[in-house]
Order: C-alpha cells, then sequence, then structure tokens
C-alpha cells in the first residue's frame, strides 16, 4: 500500500507542443509499478492550457479547482470542481483554464502503459 | 466525450458483507463504454466503513472529505483530502471514517472489468 500527498510529488512543466502554462504531478504510474492505469494531476496557470489534440488511450478527468473549458469538435464546456469527465480514445480534446488570473487544476487518469 | 456532476449520479447503498454506512455512485462504468478503469465515489456516514477485505486488483484512491483511516495488515494509516493511495491487488486493505458524526469521502477506480 502506498499513500502520498500530492503536494509532496513533483510538478514538472508539460513540454508538449500546444500545452501554455501547465505542470504535471505523476501521483502513480509505472515507477510505483501502478497495475493498470496512471493517475497525474495537472495545474494550469492563468491562461494556460493542454495541448488540443487526440490519442488512441481514453482520459478520465476529474475537475480539482477553477473554471476550465472542455474543448472538443462540438466547442467549448465549462467545467469546474464537482464536474468529472470522460474523454474517448480518438477523440480531440483540450483543457483550457478559463481564468487568466487563477490556477486551475484538474486530475487526469490514463491506462498506464501511456505514461511514461 | 461525456461530462457529469458526481452529484447527479446516483448514490446506492452498498451492498458487501463487512460494509457498514457506505453509499457508491459509479461515476464512469461499463454502461458508459469506459475502455480500462472505472471511477467511483464511495460516501461513509459517521462511524461507516468498507470491508476488510482483498481481491487480485488494485484501488487507486483520492480522498475527497472528512478524515479516513486506511487499515492494512500492518495497521492504520489517517488520510484526509490532499492524500492518494494506492492499494495493490492482493492486499488486505479498509476505509474506515474516523468521525463518528461527519461523512467522509473518497474516490477509487479499479480495472473495469472489475465493475458491475
Amino acid at each position: 500500500m502506498l499513500v502520498k500527498r500530492i503536494e509532496d510529488v513533483e510538478a514538472v512543466p508539460v513540454d508538449m507542443e500546444g500545452a501554455k502554462d501547465v505542470t504535471v504531478r505523476v501521483l502513480f504510474g509505472p515507477k510505483d509499478s501502478a497495475p493498470t492505469f496512471a493517475m497525474r494531476v495537472f495545474e494550469l496557470d492563468g491562461g494556460g492550457h493542454t495541448p488540443y489534440h487526440e490519442h488512441p488511450f481514453e482520459h478520465e478527468v476529474v475537475i480539482l479547482e477553477g473554471d476550465i473549458a472542455v474543448v472538443s469538435k462540438d466547442g467549448e464546456t465549462p467545467v469546474k470542481p464537482g464536474n468529472v469527465v470522460l474523454v474517448m480514445p480518438n477523440e480531440v480534446h483540450q483543457f483550457r483554464n478559463m481564468s487568466e488570473s487563477n490556477p486551475a487544476k484538474l486530475m487526469c487518469l490514463v491506462p498506464v502503459e501511456y505514461q511514461k
């Protein structure tokens, strides 16, 4: 059994094309021998966003803090704490902090084989 | 893409031997065609707990509300919001609300094949 404090896990800048002012903490992943899926927390600075992209695996997302727009090919959906989001494989998507000044935070889980 | 409000998902009593005063909301599971893992939220009334048990799959857990004791064969570990817990396959475990009066809440993810 492994217990962590989210704040104790290092926040690393997300170095992906199309990402802006985002960091990630890998809470559980291959280094923890997580068997099936990986748990990460992303923090978006004011105006920050993840890439608008798609990939062959799903996301399960929990909105933890702030006001976020989930962008899909059909437009934007506002989400906030209390919302959860399932992004299916090969669905284009982006998470965008709707505030220019306040941070936003989300948890995002993926199959572990896609987590480095 | 599927967006839900946690509060809109029905909370169903957990009918398992050894569970006491616990409900579950299945946020994403087989009915949502979740490909790999299922996301659930458990609410423990004051004094409530999950079964002390083991099974051949892991849990990844996020503490959302309250003061909870994670019980393992090595004893009890207190956890609260800001903590996450990885329970490995075949590890005995239990989540116990340490308050007799206040509710506690946790998110627990499992491989989707183990979610009915």
